[in-house]
């Protein structure tokens, strides 16, 4: 139990790499991760948990397989589990993403983007 | 699964009443409440989770009975399960507090701050 609160703009300072989420806090066996988006990203979904993005800043789309949902700074949304879809940030976005620890970041596809987990910044 | 973004601003301009949280959007079985603080809180403590405030505008403190943690916009923490606080903000603060669905504002404490659960916004 930290004497100091967490303060995300320095969290966000503190690493550069697109698409490699970092934890910043753990609230039971959920993790709050932040990650800077660029580009597109892979196609995949969690077949156990729903996903939250929060951007903190910035903007992107949020790619379904029957829609684009796009959120910009102080926008947030839920990914069902089990969806399909792919965030999209054509200039540099940062978020906030909250799930159940071990969650993987390319869910089921893996690939060259998936980062290794439980990274804290 | 909705087809747009959840507006954080948008949603906290739809209410005014003070520790009454509002909820704007759930993840499994945890929910993402918005909350309007101003004033001193009762302590009170959760029991069987830990509770996360984010603050979105303003400053607050979370007061322990061994420490005081300021927050300000852009900053988090997560109060561990158990643990006494009390959260207070000499003017105006709104927050996102993220916890599963059924915790109650006053935790074990109960009293006239108790606030109608699962009230969406």
């Amino acid at each position: 139990m930290t004497n100091t609160a967490i303060n995300l703009r320095n969290k966000l300072a503190a690493f550069s790499e697109h698409w490699s989420p970092r934890v910043v806090a753990e609230m039971n066996d959920y993790q709050f991760k932040l990650a800077k988006l660029q580009g597109e990203f892979v196609w995949h979904a969690h077949a156990d948990t729903d996903e939250v993005f929060i951007v903190l800043d910035g903007a992107m789309t949020l790619e379904f397989r029957d829609k684009i949902v796009p959120l910009a700074a102080g926008e947030m949304y839920v990914v069902p589990k089990g969806v399909e879809h792919r965030p999209v940030a054509v200039q540099e976005c940062c978020v906030m993403l909250v799930e159940p620890r071990g969650v993987v970041n390319t869910g089921d596809t893996g690939g060259a983007y998936t980062a290794p987990n439980d990274v804290w910044v």
